[in-house]
């Protein structure tokens, strides 16, 4: 029998599942299984600042890399917990990631000396205990007999739920040697069937639905068409329908959106009016892979009832008030798409919303919220994967329409800050392995500062984002929450053009930095070839007012104070 | 009945406990509270770039304010899982805390809609249980009648047990009034007395044992004895009964080390000969409130045996193989210490090892570790705030005397790196509001990587702590342990020398930086008397050989791999 290392196994399957970068921060009880990594021949290791930005980075690659997972190391207790944050952010987002933690070795595990790194009590498990609230599955490795089967375990569950695990992987099974048989067997990464009788009877029950509605169905993408990837599908499903597209805010990009029968971002009352108006009037909304959050539906504001909705889920079914458990999206689509293809012809004379985001006709200089995205709109390129982070731009880029074949990534229900950052490098990898455009990042000063070193690997690895720093003096997103004019809302103001020189471009040549302080010097630059063909890592300081927010986001700032009245007055202890 | 908002509640306990700066980041969860928090006269709130910064800064603040308890406040989920990594280090430890977190209504937290910040699963009390493995008692804040018995049984906990505690504050009881009255009566802040019988038994016993010793005793003093606040009741031990006196590493300046009677540090097979001959060789060791971890034992290399042993420790006493629970060391020390007093004359006879690290007469201009750290040596002076990172600094420094009233910070036991930065933020501002010497700090380029962005946070709040950066190009401690020259251990090299320019010193008026190459220039610039006096804060890149360490750190290497070792031979997997 074929034999290998629990580590060379652990890889061996990454590499099954297209994984050609790992993130993470060596430590004394993770560097022997980082020999592995190190040695791999079609793995590379991408050692970060820190656990918290290499976590990030393990979300954004497992994001842009799609179908696949990321991967972070970190080492026992000091390393993993820093890396908990980016864990549940990906648990939150449904981002498949691995994240592996080298720990002592099964005999100390057993006797639990008073090592560094521990709580100094014996408890050897209180970390895995933590990790088992923020990851879907979590495995131990302790034998040679049950690794093989944990480790896949795991990754399955990974990639089925679209969540993140936890392996731990003590120092002296490193080398320990298993069966390499599994390992002919790649891991199922697509659902089972559904139930074909169930199936047929959900079908039924969606056409009769569609045509009772005389073919007036709008079709809503989210979250989830993106996390269980069905956007193949969905695509397949308009375009063969010709029904009105709508997308969720966390459903940007999964379909096109230069498509003619796009309409823009619905998000309840926080919706454009026009799109509003004809989503929530619609005799039917089809949605596919929803995801009810807060920001996702303008602070839950939808109007669409239940009686004429049809919901479509990685797991399950609802037509109107009816549940149908098990019947998942992947493989009903198809079938829907046949049947609802015959309702093409009338589904073209649907009217759709004449609403795009035009830059406005602005007297004054200044870069101004409102003119910024729009102007933005215009710089991206099909393939760009446009990272943005909580705050005004997560907000602002709402209203704007993304190209064909672009890549939206924003973290708009865990809403992290710093994650950004983390997540751009692994973006940028990914992008890189996959021959993608332009990794673009937007992000405020705030958040930058929570993550800010990791601009030093993407330096050092020699990705070239374009980072976007939003420099508007502070917190503005919470400025218009809340304590609009209070000192804790306040930062220090950085130097911004000298982070990448700082961060080891020391002789300034692998890096280009700019800070554009009006409408004229931002036009100059986006329209500068060289800036625009991105061969080099660019960081851009873009001069904005500490007050100015964009239109999605004041609105937003409003239903949420709405939302807390609603509730000081149900409360009854208030 | 005299009411009281939760929030005034709460910041009137710290004020009490002489709480003066509390650390933290805003959201949306905490802003109302942070209103109070930056309205109040006498407590500041310090805004940090991160959570994870944040949680070190109040560990550091907790440490040299000595008596009192350190603070942070984030928010829910996303701020919160940042700190954990503090919050753990400050659990392991023994750092009093006290981690507020701003979390959603009380109303929401029964209804469970999708918040952002939540996992999106309907858990809000995910984050809870994740804390409840790092923290000594949690409380969530519920309702008015107990509120304030909640938020005084935690903080009582924080204190008696020297451990961090967690608390939840919604949104929409911030300002909900409850009685002042509990206010009147400080929370205790020393363990209740011993029983008096077994105290007398106790204290028989270990005059029975020192003069069966023929007062061959030395005296042991560690960590508990700075965590639990003995540092008077054993300094009066010692001058009172001229017993020599040894430190552990995480016990250094618990005792005066230029008193005559210290003898150096004890680390077991670690120790310098002479120190080791000298305590192993004691009839009777009295040990105060050890903390047996691996790198403050040499690995587990303590050769005293319990046969010769008394340790005291918080809560309990063991008097060679006998326990005595619920007997502390605080109250019973100066008992013991009159019971001992007649033992001085013939305690002043007994020898003391003649160790000093001095400084080697080196042929070459390179600074070694084997030069820099008895040069530093001579840098220090009384009321110093040293710390120092785990790497080679924490190593380095152990075979250095430090000078009287300083305060030696390191994290010998929990070992993440970065901490130091935050906490070098947190024991500086702490430092300020008592009133001592500067504050020093010893930190590797790669340990600074993790956490570099809040010398920004000191630049801004006005503290001047000198910041020597030991750049040897990665994680040398690392390379010594395993893989000497594998690319993992390897880190980007950055412009330490414009860190602080960048990250608002601006004009560079606020700071200074400096870069020293060799001997000579290290050397004058620590007799610069500008530089020694620490006006402004200053950046010390001290540049060192990549493959240098100090002797203390390959000793210990050296003793890890033979623990691993006998650890492999011992497992029947391997
Ligand atoms: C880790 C974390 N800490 C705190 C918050 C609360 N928070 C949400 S947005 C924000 C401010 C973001 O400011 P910035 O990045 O400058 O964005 P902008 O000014 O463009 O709104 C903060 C502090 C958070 N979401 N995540
Ligand atoms: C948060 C965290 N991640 C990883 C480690 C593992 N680790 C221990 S020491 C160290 C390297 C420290 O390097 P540096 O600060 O440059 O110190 P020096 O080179 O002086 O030893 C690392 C990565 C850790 N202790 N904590
Ligand atoms: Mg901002
Ligand atoms: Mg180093």
């Amino acid at each position: 029998d074929e034999t290998i290392t629990i580590s060379e196994y652990i890889l061996t399957r990454l590499e099954q599942m297209g994984v050609e970068s790992i993130f993470g921060v060596p430590g004394d009880f993770n560097m022997p299984f980082l020999d592995y990594v190190e040695d791999h021949p079609k793995i590379k290791w991408i050692g970060c600042c820190n656990e918290l930005n290499a976590s990030h980075a393990a979300d954004g690659y497992s994001r842009v890399k799609e179908h696949g997972i990321g991967v972070i190391v970190t080492t026992f207790g000091v390393g993993e917990l820093i890396a908990m944050n980016g864990v549940a952010g990906a648990f939150s987002e449904m981002v498949p990631v691995l994240h592996i933690v080298g720990v002592p070795s099964t005999l100390q595990q057993k006797q639990k000396p008073i090592l560094h790194h521990t709580l100094g009590d014996g408890r050897f498990d209180a970390y895995t205990k933590a990790a088992a609230q923020t990851t879907i599955a979590q495995a131990a490795i302790v034998d040679k007999v049950t690794a093989g089967p944990e480790i896949d375990r795991v990754l399955a569950q990974a990639i089925t739920t679209a969540r993140p695990v936890y392996l731990t992987l003590p120092m002296d099974l490193v080398s320990t040697k298993i069966s390499a048989k599994r390992l002919k067997v790649e891991l199922p990464r697509s659902p089972p069937p559904n139930d074909s009788e169930v199936e047929a009877f959900v079908l039924d029950e969606i056409v009769k639905l569609v045509e009772a509605a005389d073919q007036d169905v709008v079709i809503l993408t989210d979250a989830c068409v993106i996390r269980h990837h069905v956007r193949q599908e969905v695509n397949d499903l308009i375009h063969k329908t010709h029904f009105p597209v709508y997308s969720s805010p966390m459903g940007k990009t999964s379909v096109n959106e230069n498509y003619e029968r796009y309409g823009g971002v619905y998000v309840g009352l926080n919706s454009h009016p026009k799109i509003k108006e004809k989503v929530e009037n619609a005799k039917l909304i089809l949605s596919i892979g929803s995801l009810k959050s807060d920001f996702n539906t303008g602070m839950f504001t939808y109007s669409v009832p239940a009686s004429r909705t049809v919901e479509l889920h990685s797991g399950h079914t609802l037509i109107r008030h009816a549940q149908f458990p098990g019947i998942g999206m992947k493989k009903l689509l198809p079938k829907l798409t046949e049947r609802l293809h015959k309702f093409e012809e009338d589904a073209k004379q649907l009217p759709l919303p004449q609403y795009k985001a035009l830059i406005p006709d602005e007297k004054d200089d200044i870069i101004s919220q409102a003119y910024f995205w729009p102007r933005m709109g215009q710089f991206f390129k099909p393939k760009d994967v446009i990272v943005a982070e909580t705050g005004t731009s997560s907000f602002g880029i709402l209203d704007v329409e993304l190209p064909e074949d672009s890549i939206f990534v924003a973290q708009i229900l865990f809403g992290s800050i710093g994650w950004s950052v983390g997540t751009t490098l692994g973006a940028a990898v990914a992008a890189r392995e996959r021959h993608l455009g332009r990794t673009i990042l937007f992000v405020g000063d705030g958040s930058l500062q929570v993550t800010a070193q990791e601009l030093s690997t993407m330096t050092a690895k020699g990705v070239h984002p374009i980072l976007f720093v939003l420099n508007n003096n502070g917190y503005v997103i919470e400025r218009h929450l809340h304590g609009m004019d209070r000192d804790y809302n306040n930062i220090v103001d950085w130097n911004y053009t000298s982070l990448l020189t700082t961060f080891g471009d020391k002789d300034g040549s692998r890096s280009r930095s700019y800070t554009v302080h009006n409408k004229k010097e931002l036009n100059d630059l986006l329209e500068d070839e060289t800036f625009a063909k991105a061969d080099k890592i660019q960081l851009v300081e873009v001069m904005m007012d500490r007050y100015d927010a964009p239109r999605a986001l004041k609105a937003s700032a409003q239903l949420s104070e709405a939302m807390a009245k609603r509730i000081a007055e149900q409360d009854p202890e208030a």
